[in-house]
């Protein structure tokens, strides 16, 4: 028997038990923003935590759901690994007059300085080799790496960014690189302003561009947790940056039927230039509030989704039929129902209740113009000096004081902004807590229990 | 702009297409055995080919999902990473018997070359750290191996195998390492013989084990495709070597309520020595007829199963809320419908239908003693000279020129074995093809359009 095994002590050998390098820090590093701000550690709170909501799908969308898996027997069994037939060419349908597709796939960039423009062509996708169905955008995005990550490769995400993308690069061998949203100077958030004034620190990027070691970027619009829709200049530039660098994108648009304010959302693949290099990811949780459904999309040229369908193959086999199924009526029927209009006007309630709140109780914030998050600044709050925090809290920077203080004094739950930043520019938004605006009625509770927080405000 | 990008021919540049090179081999290799043998390139065909069921899941494990997706608004949204707490709890009480949960974890290796015990202790399994709910088995297979396979990482599977396992491994930085299962003799094999008569190449099993650099093993019991169900005899010397290597054990178990002619179903988790090393692999699928709803579990210990949710948690973040919960359900209820025991016996009905088929046709096969697949031997299959094969099939071996003439000929399909083997070892298993028998009505059908393969037998 090998001497180094150590199994005749009954436990694990040190051999066994090691985790693979890719997962180390993953490991090491202590509870995470999720199980500290959890409903089972609060259970009596208010949770305007973790991004989900507290009403189910659309009825038009559950009943199809529950139709198709009451009276047919395939919707229980394996779907097609691309996703089912009837998923995909909704999604093509649905997606194809955005995307701006170019004709068979020719799309060259603008010439060297030129700004790539939308284009004009809006051919129809092809549901058998530019739609594929995956397990959440989440198993999407990860199959998108597994498939074109090398080990060293660099990848950029703008901060603060949702906390998923870190680890889904580090385990398939790449090297995460940020670069931060810049939040509004003091002196303009006097008031609270729109989320078009965080800022992409254009000069950062073209520094970390300069490695030469970068092979893609992961691009949220609009952004979580910051509310921000990038502007057509804003997307030009990056464009232009990713074209000058043959990047790979990753276009996380899982929130693109949520914008307010007359904000329009645009997809960076619809620029010219952009088609062949993007893929764009999409989500029926966010789309029709069923986040525990696990069905997402992806939308990009084949010879980047055909590899993706070959990780995703192997990682999953196949995503959940009768909720595909279920999305793939939803987003035939949504039209005759206006559903996404309507939506969209349901979470503007939504989010001008949270606004009116945090108005009332003097906390700035960012006004949202995308998705379900308000970033609050709370600088003003003042916490006893005695207050008690948890071990792990105490060790924490000030925004995780502040949500725990804020969620053991009046019992509403809240995430630090820092849980979605790197170390090195978390200091840029300690001052943040991010409240989701997807819950019915909570809000309203919320608003009262805030209304307890006023003593330990600053005039 | 960079000289090497190559966008402005409107086209991908090379550097942006490269595929990482963990993927290469399988984005290269061109169609794979599911889309030759595929209800879409036959679409009248009788399919014994793919292994999922043309029937619902049992009426009160549906009814329960329906139930739920229907009255509650949490069954749509996120679970737990590590699963919904109900399901975590039936996993836990379903499989707790069998598993044999040494006390705190202290489970001694027997001394040097002593034959390992089924334990005697069976505490109960804890929901909290040592069941994971996964994304089908499949995700939770990819997740182990996520967690604890570094670069160059050795991971020995014994042949045939369900084929997602190779790229499994090679996704995940390790390389497989084939053992054959040897089959019956030639002299043996005149008439159809157990699966038991299918054995483990033991010399060549520590042949490869002397490498020094094997990690982890992949054990299949009952296995697909060969259908044999491992003796007590078998796991001993199986465990013996891991606990000597300090051998990582993944134990698919995915066919576990499936075993015939008395069988019984092992659990090598439940040999002493063995708990602290194994995870055990289920599948929601596979028990309840719902192939589609990817509901899958890990059982094991927690220095293993906790990196496993560090790796599913980024690759997924979590699992279908609605089947999970129907799953749960169904663990629940199935004892009190005796269901285990009641599909077992359709199952064995459906077997022996298969059985008589071959038999009559004079195939030769080896008889399953569990899972739902027969190996056929279709040696004495004569193909016309002048018959021509696809481009694809033609460059193939002789299963997959069998299985194509069968599906052309009679419009029956099935999967050629060598499918599920390595180039090295193919050769061994080139006479056999995998017919699964998971299907109702579907058997008589093809029984009768199999008589037409008749002319076609060497007496």
């Amino acid at each position: 028997m090998s001497t180094s095994s150590g199994t005749n002590n009954g436990g694990p050998s040190a051999r066994l038990a090691k985790v693979a390098n890719r997962l180390v820090g993953e490991v090491e590093k202590g509870p995470d923003v999720w199980s500290v701000f959890n409903p089972l550690v609060f259970p009596t709170a208010v949770n305007l935590g973790q991004g989900f909501m507290n009403f189910p799908p659309p009825p038009f969308v559950r009943d199809a759901f529950l139709k198709e898996a009451s009276e047919r027997t395939d919707v229980h069994h394996y779907s097609h690994p691309k996703g089912r037939p009837r998923l995909r060419q909704a999604v093509a349908k649905t997606y194809g007059p955005f995307i701006h597709k170019p004709k068979d796939g020719y799309d060259p960039a603008p010439a060297s300085g030129q700004t790539p423009q939308i284009r004009k062509e809006t051919e129809p996708l092809d549901p058998e080799t530019e739609v594929l169905i995956t397990a959440g955008a989440n198993g999407g995005m990860y199959s998108v790496l597994t498939a074109f990550i090398e080990p060293g490769d660099e990848v950029i995400f703008l901060e603060p960014f949702f906390d998923q993308y870190e680890m889904e690069v580090v385990y398939n061998d790449g090297v995460p690189v940020y670069v931060p949203l810049i939040p509004p100077p003091a002196q303009e958030s006097q008031t609270s302003v729109g989320a078009d004034k965080w800022s992409v620190d254009f000069d950062l990027l073209r520094k970390k561009l300069s490695s030469g070691k970068v092979r893609a970027i992961m691009l949220n619009t609009p952004h979580n947790p910051v509310g921000k829709v990038f502007s057509l200049e804003e997307l030009q530039e990056v464009a232009k940056l990713c074209i000058e660098h043959d990047l790979l994108v990753l276009a996380d648009e899982v929130y693109d039927c949520l914008t307010f304010d007359g904000k329009e959302h645009i997809r960076i693949a619809s620029l010219e230039g952009m088609f062949n290099r993007t893929v764009t990811v999409g989500s029926a949780g966010k789309s029709f509030a069923c986040t525990g459904w696990r069905v997402g999309w992806l939308l990009g040229p084949k010879h980047l989704l055909n590899p993706t369908l070959a990780a995703h193959t192997r990682i999953l086999f196949c995503v959940n039929s009768p909720a595909s199924e279920g999305a793939a009526i939803g987003l035939e029927e949504a039209p005759k129902h206006n559903f996404f209009a309507v939506q969209r006007e349901q979470y503007d309630d939504r989010r001008k209740i949270l606004m009116r709140v945090l108005d009332d109780l003097g906390f700035k914030y960012t006004i949202p113009h995308g998705a379900y998050f308000i970033m609050a600044d709370a600088s003003s709050l003042q916490m006893p000096e005695d207050f008690q925090f948890s071990d792990f809290v105490s060790k924490q920077s000030k925004d995780y004081k502040m949500a725990y203080f804020i969620a053991k004094t009046i019992d509403v739950v809240c995430i630090p902004a820092t849980a979605f930043a790197s170390k090195e520019n978390a200091h840029l938004y300690e001052n943040f807590l991010r409240f989701s605006f997807c819950k019915d009625g909570d809000l309203e509770r919320a608003a009262e229990r805030l209304q307890k927080l006023k003593p330990y405000l600053k005039k």
